[in-house]
């Protein structure tokens, strides 16, 4: 829905904010958890604003607010996002529209919310919400293909692909956020001329370019979620690099999945962007013309025609002492699936969601080689490496290198917004 | 390690304790969640003495304790058993002994804490943890061989069971205490000769007999968890009913395995017996004499020679106004894995486990027909109904049925030990 915060003209008292590269105008307003870098303060909720932060927790201490729009700001002043997640689409959008009035040029909370800023070069990430349970999609068709291609070249699709949004559960421990160092992980292999398995240290670490959907209110067990009241339960959408440990998964992913070839380290970006702000930026559903309609419980034509979102996605790699280069491009348009269509067939069986619960799209390669969101299809699956700037090579990752997603979503009559970035750096592997 | 609580002939001032057929004898001292049925009061931590609870919110009151010991009550009568759980093993084993001396005839504390007593019948109980991460294993061979026979009649047990301990992660949310109502899943299921998919209830819901696994101090994110120290890690052991729809799992489980076929419920008791009661009964590992070795990382002399657990096993049906009739009996030692096993496996990757994970063992069956812990078992894959002792049939539970899984550990020299039921019954599905 939009409204007077989508307003491409609207500028901010925050200069930077106004900047046309910036990925944080005052349209955008996500909410990340942090504190003065090297402080031992207590975390508190934040809002992006250009190459500044407001802090909720001075905020909320030093402005002048509605008293609703202070229930809504005292646990974010904790450091506690959950609790916003939990409350109804009109309640954050209430706080959404006075955070844009307050941000705004000329509002008469300038001169105070200014000592609420704090620069985002110096302030640290936490995580941003407690994370209940974490589920990872399989919704990138694009890359669901060229995988399946790997292993079955006539048949790369399962049949179920295009009936049922593939997904498992993910790790909810191994979470962390963006700049936290990944460790190398050990695990089992066996190639297919191996007579037995060996452990080592992974050789064939990846990257995976998701999209990470943060849960809003959700549902009690054994209620299920309509696909019409979908889209209230999204609180919003960060990034999510889904690490893989591409030896490990093969050897051990038959009959119940992939496991600790995923659960030793998944990175999200600090930044949510909240639904509310990704509203100038949705779409009609890409399919091709002659897929069946999805059954009764995942479709509506309102998710046909809006369900989608247009986001750009960006992948980065640094090797150690080196400069950054692009790996590749993509955009949330191309899944399958959309958000909304994921929460409703996650609840459909009254498995409960709850606020800060997780949702990774899966990797979200795009249809040309160049747009494809791993290692894994960016060389044939190891066999054609990848040559860096610097003319290294490339077929996985190696210790040191630094890997970074990111994304902006862009479009005619509305502001740019961006999420920052989602990076970490690989680092050896535990000693035998 | 056996010391003074093992004591076959310890005797307790709580009368009901010394019944031979009891499963809370003095030497059990098992915890749980609970308050008074239908108060409103806090949730507490108990411990189980005979047909009673020793409140630990009362007791830590009223009782004398160690100073040491009073520290451990503390948050137990806040009802946070988690704070229990991180304690490494030395303190745990601490609190058990003062338990055991204050619950032990003679105790000079008896008359004053008889009145933090409660009858069992009297109390209600919560989930007995805050449950970060719920994994579920498939360590149950003889169940494995059995379901892959319906599906790979000559090829049941795929290459990589007898290397690696197979798992995936499962669904937190949607944990509940036994006696909690378990409603009927919707969901997508495809037969063999439908064109396409259905959106319906279920008709094939089942029962998983499996021990939960409580996770202890666990490691930091990176550190893996050698097989010499992973007992340290083992908090206790309850019991665990991995509820399946068996016609959702196989049009939905490739390839990144089950998903929402399991995780709308899964039932635990709520009693969970220490890794310290559990010394009298273990055992040596239970391997064919040709497998191998496992790697290195997974084989000790230890392990082998007493890494298992002698745990007897039964599932009960009781349909609606019925009787209720066993269904199957095991034992936890046809487990193709230990729990240290399981636990260094999960670790070994550096995966963070944290107090209060769970860990299921898979299905455990045994060698033989009449020891499936399942209903996809007994039936043969539904095909061959069995008859309960009311005349009706069953190939899968139906709505009214409650499934409750029971256990107990009794050897020569000990004294024998029990989980009390882990139960729910099946409501309705939702309607459409």
């Amino acid at each position: 829905m939009l409204d007077f915060t989508h307003d491409p003209a609207a500028a901010s008292w925050v200069a930077s904010a106004n900047a046309p590269d910036t990925d944080f105008p005052l349209q955008n307003l996500p909410y990340a958890r942090l504190r003065r870098r090297g402080s031992q303060a207590d975390w508190r909720i934040g809002v992006a604003i250009g190459d500044q932060v407001l802090d909720l927790r001075l905020a909320a201490a030093q402005g002048r607010w509605s008293s609703a729009v202070q229930v809504l700001l005292a646990p974010l002043a904790q450091g506690d996002l959950n609790a916003l997640m939990a409350q109804p689409v009109e309640r954050r959008r209430q706080l959404r529209h006075a955070l844009f009035e307050a941000l705004r040029e000329g509002s008469p909370q300038a001169a105070v919310l200014a000592s609420a800023l704090l620069p985002q070069a110096d302030v640290e990430y936490a995580l941003p919400a407690r994370v209940g349970d974490y589920t990872d999609f399989y919704a990138g068709i694009h890359h669901a293909e060229a995988v399946g291609r790997l292993f079955r070249p006539d048949n790369p699709l399962l049949p179920n692909y295009k009936w049922v949004p593939i997904g498992y559960h993910g790790r909810a421990s191994s979470l962390v956020v963006s700049g936290t160092p990944v460790r190398r992980p050990w695990g089992q292999r066996k190639g297919p001329n191996d007579a037995v398995p060996t452990f080592a240290p992974s050789q064939r670490v990846d990257h995976e370019l998701e999209l990470a959907l943060w849960v809003g209110p959700g549902n009690a067990l054994g209620d299920p979620i309509p696909l019409a009241q979908a889209e209230q339960h999204l609180f919003g959408v960060g990034l999510l690099n889904d690490w893989s440990a591409r030896d490990i998964q093969p050897w051990e992913y038959q009959p119940l999945g992939p496991f600790l070839a995923k659960n030793f380290a998944s990175t999200v970006s600090p930044w949510i962007v909240t639904w509310e702000a990704l509203a100038p930026f949705r779409g009609p559903l890409e399919r091709p013309a002659d897929d069946s309609p999805s059954l009764p419980y995942l479709e509506s034509a309102a998710n046909r025609s809006q369900g989608a979102l247009d986001i750009q996605l960006e992948v980065w790699l640094t090797p150690a002492g080196g400069e950054a280069q692009r790996l590749a491009t993509s955009n949330a348009r191309h899944l399958y699936w959309t958000a909304a269509q994921l929460l409703t067939h996650h609840a459909s069986n009254g498995c409960n969601l709850q606020p800060g619960d997780l949702l990774g799209t899966g990797t979200i390669s795009g249809p040309k080689p160049e747009q494809a969101g791993s290692l894994l299809e960016l060389t044939q699956g190891g066999k054609q490496p990848i040559t860096l700037a610097n003319g290294a090579q490339r077929t996985f990752l190696q210790d040191g290198d630094e890997l970074s997603l990111r994304a902006h979503a862009e479009r005619p009559g509305a502001r740019r917004i961006g999420w920052g970035d989602c990076a970490g750096r690989i680092t050896p592997a535990a000693s035998a």
